[in-house]
């Protein structure tokens, strides 16, 4: 099967944002085993939508259509699509009373424009927006399905994740099941290398591999009848994967190194502190932004001046005399010092020059030292990221993420 | 003039990247004056090219392509618009000489597929790419222009801001002046409404409206014969917009509110430093995140246990147990607490709940006080964001970080 993606919105066009549900409804047809042969974007334009309804309808089997579901006058897809198929526009009953429950539970009364999104090309399917008053439709003429949906990324993407989805599995008779394995230390390039020939002979599973914040994100889809045909098909392909790529993979169930972290600590009834000069906050941002991270963190210093460091973590003045802020032993001290003022199980602690000043020869630029202390002593590691600054600090905070995840 | 974007490359079809090479191209037209009325994406297939190029040679003044100037043997948008032009191939031995050079200096063999970067369709204009082996072109036929780029988009942006913005205003003989304008405090339909007559009335200057990274960024760009008069032009519409806007106006340099601060701060002469508990170091980490922010960032607690409040702040165990930590009492100490021990100017604190737990009736999710100590006294304030974990924090942190730009 061959779908197109057609998106609606002058805004797309002006470049006011970017055409992310493109990319998200090519994930999913990636992951449905449905080929994308083309994306095209037109205005809030009747002419322009109508003649590109014309050239997809004549070469692929579904067209994906995003924008334009909106209470304005401008908003004008399903309109334009009930044009171009010969179809009258009808209301639904039941979407208008669903309608008028919402502006009721708003307490807001509901203008005529509103009205609009009740209304359907005659005989389509409903698709329910459970985030929004545009609800989406399906019509379908000639052996070609038209999906529309609204451009809201947070209206489109549990519409199309849930409705669509199981719509398109019904129409092929087909089960689907992901894992997703998540790895670090590894650039796109060697990842690619290291597998590429299960990438390129792969037919069922597929294997689709994408570069995520730091990380690395590998999907692993089978298809087959049953969901239990999908697993047994998995299994051998994720045995496989890690055998090659064990060292590297930090989750199989889709969780970032923070939350893997998180989940460790917690699951062993420890506690985490940090100590941060060169990461700046951000090793620790990252700790909290996942929820129940209060369980497992005490406290975080980031002792930015020499000062800060002697007088909250107790690093002595000789070490920082003798061998810099940016040394192993300056690293080691700041951990040893923020776990046994903070009285956590674990310390943790950077320390290095994130750009784009303060390098010298010795000491370039992206020199970072990262140190973990424990019960049983303290673990030291010298990095080189010769980057720009947020990545220098991105990438020292998650290695370290990925030390404590393997010592615990 | 009409243009518009046609993107080559499979990893868009797949959905492993989004297609941000035309979002940026579009802002740059808009800016520029010029209509894009498509944007459309085909894989690295020559047949479904050249369809595309005939489609878009029909109805537009211009094409701009991007991706498929790599290496490899699926890179082939130059030879696909060669062949569409009727036009040979021809080696451009400049270039040629150019490529070897730059894989002489990484001491690496160029093989022979790295050569047909040095090749282009006969008569084009090269565009120099300073970072990366593939530059784009230019050819004109028959009234339509066709500039080629690069995909990566560290490569395309600053070819595209560089060569090709000249080359379109000489072109029309156009002058451009833009000046980026950015507020917090205003979401993005209220900031719409308070101008919503200049944005219809617009002609020249024109302005547009952007969402950042939690803040609002408005671009109002004047074109005429000289720079000179596009500031003439500027003038009494920035001068409007002040007035509509001044409060939530931070910078008209374009600025981030991290950046405004630690210059701010580092043109006084003065330091700062912070207590956190809900924004849990991400306050700090937008600090870092500027260079120089050295001179004055002097240390920062994310004290997220009671016992690390009182230890590391001196914030009072009574004010603790009569208030609790989400309070105006907490914050005010946190902040005095942290301005004393660290013996900076500025002490900022935060202290909330993010969720997506920890909320009672009384203190909602997304309750956070936010407090500022310095010389003359301590102020807070308290914030109600009902929102997801991540927005909360970081809302939070801009909040204060603007209460500081304030009061300096």
């Amino acid at each position: 099967m061959t779908v197109e993606i057609l998106s609606v919105g002058t805004e797309l066009l002006m470049g006011q944002v970017a055409n992310t549900d493109a990319q998200y409804l090519s994930r999913l047809m990636a992951e449905l085993g449905i080929n994308v042969y083309r994306h095209t974007v037109v205005g809030d334009n009747p002419g322009r939508l109508l003649e590109a309804l014309a050239l997809a309808a004549g070469r692929s089997d579904g067209v994906l259509l995003t924008g334009g579901l909106g209470p304005t006058p401008d908003d004008l897809t399903k309109e334009t699509l009930a044009e171009f198929l010969g179809l009258e526009m009808v209301i639904y009953p039941e979407e208008l009373a669903h309608l008028e429950s919402i502006f009721a539970g708003w307490h807001r009364d509901m203008t005529p424009n509103n009205r609009k999104q009740a209304v359907f090309p005659a005989g389509s399917t409903v698709i329910p927006n459970p985030n929004g008053t545009a609800p989406g439709c399906i019509c379908q003429q000639d052996g070609v399905f038209y999906a529309v949906l609204p451009g809201p990324p947070g209206e489109l993407r549990p519409m199309a994740e849930g409705f669509l989805r199981k719509w398109l599995l019904n129409k092929s008779d087909t089960r689907l099941v992901s894992r997703m394995l998540r790895l670090f230390g590894l650039g796109e390039s060697d990842l690619a290398y290291r597998i590429r020939d299960l990438i390129e002979n792969q037919t069922n599973p597929t294997i689709a591999t994408y570069a995520g914040d730091g990380d690395m994100l590998l999907r692993v889809t089978a298809r087959a009848a049953t969901e239990e045909d999908c697993r047994v098909l998995l299994e051998p392909v994720i045995d496989e994967l890690g055998r090659r790529l064990g060292e590297f993979m930090f989750s199989q169930r889709d969780e970032s190194l923070p939350e893997v972290a998180v989940r460790m600590l917690a699951e062993r009834g420890s506690t985490v502190a940090a100590a941060e000069s060169c990461t700046g906050g951000l090793l620790t941002s990252l700790l909290v932004g996942v929820p129940g991270c209060s369980e497992v963190l005490i406290e975080s210093c980031v002792t930015y001046t020499n000062a800060s460091k002697i007088y909250r973590l107790g690093v002595r003045p000789e070490t920082l005399a003798s061998h810099g802020a940016v040394s192993r032993e300056t690293a080691v001290e700041m951990a040893e010092g923020i776990r046994r003022t903070s009285g956590a199980d674990w310390g943790l602690a950077t320390t290095g020059i994130a750009g784009p000043g303060g390098g010298t020869p010795d000491k370039p630029v992206g020199t970072v030292w990262i140190a973990l202390a424990g019960e049983e002593g303290c673990e030291a590691w010298k990095l080189s990221i010769p980057r720009e600054r947020q990545i220098v600090r991105r990438n020292a905070a998650l290695q370290l993420l990925r030390r404590l995840t393997l010592a615990l």
